[in-house]
């Protein structure tokens, strides 16, 4: 069967959530996990999932779930979800997307007096963003025991607030284990696709095949402060000009390993930060993205290596310290099919592709199968309050969800 | 006469001072100008000018002037000092080494029971550094009438804090107008050289026979926020890699230009900060100076061309703002003289040079005759906890300072 998601309410719901941590006189979020619009976002959307009538549960790390019971009571869970926390200038669609079409998908079942096979869960993860604390996709990790619980709570950010006092501020410290309660079949995440591959090919959602992997570190050159009026050129030690240098070849390094690396310094510090000093410190991030695991290794070591170079030729101490390495992700041969059917089936075009961007499903899949389905992110601008989705494409992507999910969950009545 | 200062007390008054917003278990300053440091460095400094027997005076600009009184009261002062401010992690010598040579040349006068033809005056100028409030040498410019007192009141510090309202909140807002209110005859100002031609030539003492010119201004990129990991590198508009190429270019510039040039980014700002987001937007600065006008023009020109370049490789818009723009100054052959004499006649090795920094003798110079004295700077280190000059340099320029102005203030009588 076919099922018909309820395209006003989805919208309506998608405007209302946009409200909550809402850009003065901007279409964008400011909703940082953990924050007070975090907060009231959710608290919202746990009022969402009462209202659908869903067992409400809060794990340890904030994590939301809403679960709809299943003919089958021993039949495995589908899993539908994304996050509702933003970056500091974020779009209206990043996350809150997928989690508002999870939503949808349930109201739609209740609508319709359909029981599923399996039971169902919709789910907001916290802290996907790892804007404000590090890692990103952070409480699917603890859940999927990739991440220590322990290290998650003591994790700070800039202003040394720690995770877990945040997370009792605001309430949503739950007491449910962050692991599975479940025995979980099968996992899928709508999302837009932030990048142009989809707009570019005109088609109308993205049937994803998995997740490149990627490493995050962190580059450190030590120079010498000193004052810019009187130290001779060649008495320099000028850390930022060993940090230009290396930018200069991130720039540079994904051009000459792969047609989808990329690399990137978004994060850049210079000490002590006066117009009259040679900066004598400098840190700055670099990451490297790719569906190649060793393709990632490669341009690390490169960078490292140009790191080395610039040091040497101004003089500088350097160190590189690895954040975050993540593999690349290959989702489940079924729960594509299961997206890809229900695309071809409501006539939607598509195409498949390997998500750039690290998502929860990510973590997900090493618990159970999982896909994801990616909408439309006109000029492939997102992160930004000019991230954009057509309604027209936030439904296409969310009715694909709906019925790929249905799919996987399995009929066994309706009323 | 040959006048013989105090070297313990004036090498106790530098370890009094030293220890005012001194840095926790470093042997640096933090006494930006107007802070509470500050304000207890200069009512130490006004207590020791009274104790001297000097008429204190504190002007609108809260510079703080200490007179003594010639056998002339009609003859031209001479004026002596430099500034008790410091970067936020300054050294102890920068400046205050100045101040106090200046006041142990009037405590010693007053030891010897001298009267000199001149009257003489000592100065402590209110925010040198410009670390805080720019532009740097604020004070003295607008005492010299180079700099409006209107817009000094409304600068504001990184906060949003006026300079009036530091002024006013350290009690240091004065009634005396801030211009000259005596006819000066010449000024004489001794600093560290901040730079490593003394010491590598093995010198005791510098004769400065000018400053170089400069200019600061800032380059803003814009591109495009955009998610690091889903946008290819060929859809990318990136600002900080804009920002790169032109610092390689800051980096290389001078070597193309002068032997003297210099040119430097001190400070760098990348929106929106974020490690998974290509940065949209970068501003730094940039400064190039040199003894010769023409040469900055051309080093400014040249580093607007590579802006350009750059964000036409990038897709970026650029701007570039100028900051400051001060043309060099060439010192007072009487006051040259008059260091060169004192040091040959107290027996140190000296050698004439020009400032690479800008100092407050900058704009006293178009008030009246002016010239300057450099001690060594240990590894040419200052703005920093690392600068250093040893109690024998401190001593020998002060020493050449003294005699000096005595010299140009002549002697009337004494004891």
């Amino acid at each position: 069967m076919r099922l018909a998601i309820d395209r006003q309410r989805f919208v309506d719901r998608m405007q209302e959530q946009a409200e909550i941590g809402g850009l003065d006189g901007e279409r964008g979020l400011d909703r940082l996990t953990l924050s007070d619009a975090d907060r009231e976002a959710r608290d919202w959307f746990r009022d969402r999932m009462r209202d659908a009538g869903l067992d409400v549960r809060v794990d340890e790390m904030g994590n939301m779930f809403g679960r709809r019971a299943g003919a089958d009571p021993e039949a495995g869970t589908v899993l539908l979800g994304s996050h509702l926390d933003s970056q500091p200038r974020g779009g209206i669609y990043d996350g809150p997307l997928g989690v508002l079409a999870a939503l949808e998908f349930v109201e739609t079942l209740e609508d319709e007096g359909i029981t599923t096979e399996r039971p169902v869960e919709i789910v907001n993860w916290t802290n996907e963003e790892g804007s404000r604390f590090q890692p990103a996709m952070m409480s699917s990790g603890v859940w999927a025991g990739t991440l220590s619980l322990a290290e998650a709570y003591e994790t700070t950010d800039r202003d040394g607030i720690r995770f877990v006092d945040e997370l009792e501020r605001i309430g949503y410290r739950g007491d449910v284990p962050a692991e599975p309660q479940y025995d979980y079949d099968s996992y899928l995440e709508l999302h837009i696709e932030q990048g142009p591959r989809l707009e570019e090919a005109g088609d109308d959602v993205g049937v994803v095949t998995g997740i490149v992997g990627f490493q995050w570190g962190e580059i450190t050159f030590e120079g010498q402060a000193n004052h810019s009026g009187t130290t001779p050129m060649d008495h320099r030690r000028d850390a930022l000009v060993g940090a230009a240098d290396v930018i200069t070849q991130v720039r540079r390094i994904p051009g000459t390993l792969g047609e989808r690396t990329v690399g990137t310094t978004g994060v850049i510090e210079a000490e002590p930060g006066s117009i009259n000093i040679v900066p004598g410190e400098v840190r700055f991030t670099v990451g490297f993205r790719d569906p190649d695991d060793d393709t990632v290794v490669e341009a690390v070591d490169r960078v490292k290596r140009e790191a080395a170079a610039a040091a040497e030729r101004e003089g500088l101490e350097w160190s590189y310290e690895q954040r975050m390495a993540v593999e690349s992700v290959d989702f489940a041969e079924r729960c594509i099919d299961a997206v890809q059917s229900a695309a071809d089936d409501r006539g939607y075009a598509s195409q498949r592709l390997v998500s750039g961007a690290g998502h929860d499903a990510t973590h997900v899949a090493s618990v159970c199968d999982a896909a994801m389905v990616f909408s439309v992110s006109e000029g492939g601008k997102s992160h930004s309050p000019k991230e954009y989705t057509s309604w027209d494409d936030c439904y296409a992507a969310a009715d694909t969800l709906a019925n790929a999910a249905l799919d996987l969950a399995g009929v066994a009545a309706e009323r």
